[in-house]
């Protein structure tokens, strides 16, 4: 982010973070210590569908501390409206509000989100302490300058060493009932976008080869944490 | 509609109804007796926004008796995944789901459509009572080879007859605290559509001067209705 914000400032860009997948993770030093995802760029973008750390059902936000362009969004995601009563539209809005339910479910899940991060850290520091050395697997962890939700659990599988791939590993899970999967296809590979690839991609490659995300919801207990590790070690 | 369905036929067109407002309309007589706004097209749209006749919070739903369309929405407005672990996309996607939640309360609120409708067509037949033979004022109602659910009662002002405009009245209402209101603005006078005016449009026009919308919610008492036809009648 460091570097973007850099590059942004140069060529006067403005930033826009999906940060969902983040949501609690913060700079814990260097320049932007303290600063949460989401609230690092311009603006941020968060989900709340069901399966993200908090959710309110569905639906999202976008955070800012820019007033006027809050504003703006505000117009745009409640119909662009003009005015209450003639219902003049200058631009075309979108109906995108959350509801009231949608918003009391969400208002009543962010005073759980620093439980839910102690939770997921509680998976992290188990799957990294079960599978430390084990040959040919290894857990993403936090970078030493950030503080990590840990909302997905990811384990980069290399072949040689592992002596199976992914892609088996995974379908052994699987045939166990244990849902674990791989990276999410890349956009540039998805029929809607090839074409429009405008820089080389390698390290989004690297990743989607190996990548194997496990089990990481709130709901597991130490039990069901521990399947997962006896299905991987037991090949 | 049955015009619309002849030319629609003729030129192999596909029809969608946008038949929020009218849910629960139907036809009473003729060719299309029996069949319900939104089911008399290829398909229909429904919104289920708080101030309709029956609301889930939000959202909506799109019905058709075509399953391979329903098959092909289904699709649409769950992300387009064409597999449920690798996310293939072959279409772009939408996340237009509705949440369990609002699923949830719309059932609930489906139960009561027939009640809301009778109440509904109380309130209509509260105000025709009420305003008939008022001079310039004219309560538009149900042609006689349908039955419809009178979302909103619509009260036509003939500035000429009744001796003010309608937006005085208008104006006298909400002063009261009453919340009248006028037609939606034009959709080609909007400024984002504006000069995409294809054909010649007198009666949105027509009626877009003329017509006062009366407070129509089942929550109404009939205190409440007194209320607004004394308004309406003092001058």
């Amino acid at each position: 982010m460091q570097a973007l914000l850099q590059i942004a400032q140069e060529f006067n860009l403005f930033v826009i973070e999906d940060a969902t997948e983040a949501l609690g993770s913060h700079f814990s030093r260097g320049r932007l210590k303290g600063k949460y995802a989401g609230a690092v760029g311009d603006m941020g973008c968060l989900s709340f569908n069901g399966n993200k750390i908090i959710t309110a059902g569905g639906g999202g936000m976008i955070v800012t501390d820019d007033v006027k362009r809050a504003e703006h969004v505000r117009y745009l995601i409640g119909q662009a409206k003009d005015d209450d009563l003639y219902y003049k539209h200058t631009e075309i809005g979108y109906n995108y509000k959350f509801s009231n339910l949608q918003a009391a479910m969400g208002v009543a899940q962010v005073e759980n989100l620093d439980k839910f991060i102690d939770i997921k850290r509680a998976h992290f520091t188990y799957y990294k302490n079960e599978l430390a050395g084990y040959r040919g697997l290894k857990l993403i962890a936090e970078p030493p300058y950030a503080f990590s939700n840990y909302w997905l659990n990811s384990l980069v599988v290399n072949e040689d060493e592992f002596g199976s791939s992914r892609d088996n590993l995974l379908e052994k899970l699987r045939k166990r009932g244990i849902m674990a999967r791989p990276l999410w296809a890349l956009n540039h590979l998805q029929k809607p976008y090839q074409g429009y690839q405008a820089y080389a991609i390698e390290k989004a490659h690297w990743y989607a080869e190996r990548i194997l995300n496990l089990p990481s919801s709130v709901g597991l207990s130490k039990a069901d944490l521990n399947r997962v590790v006896s299905a991987i070690k037991d090949d």
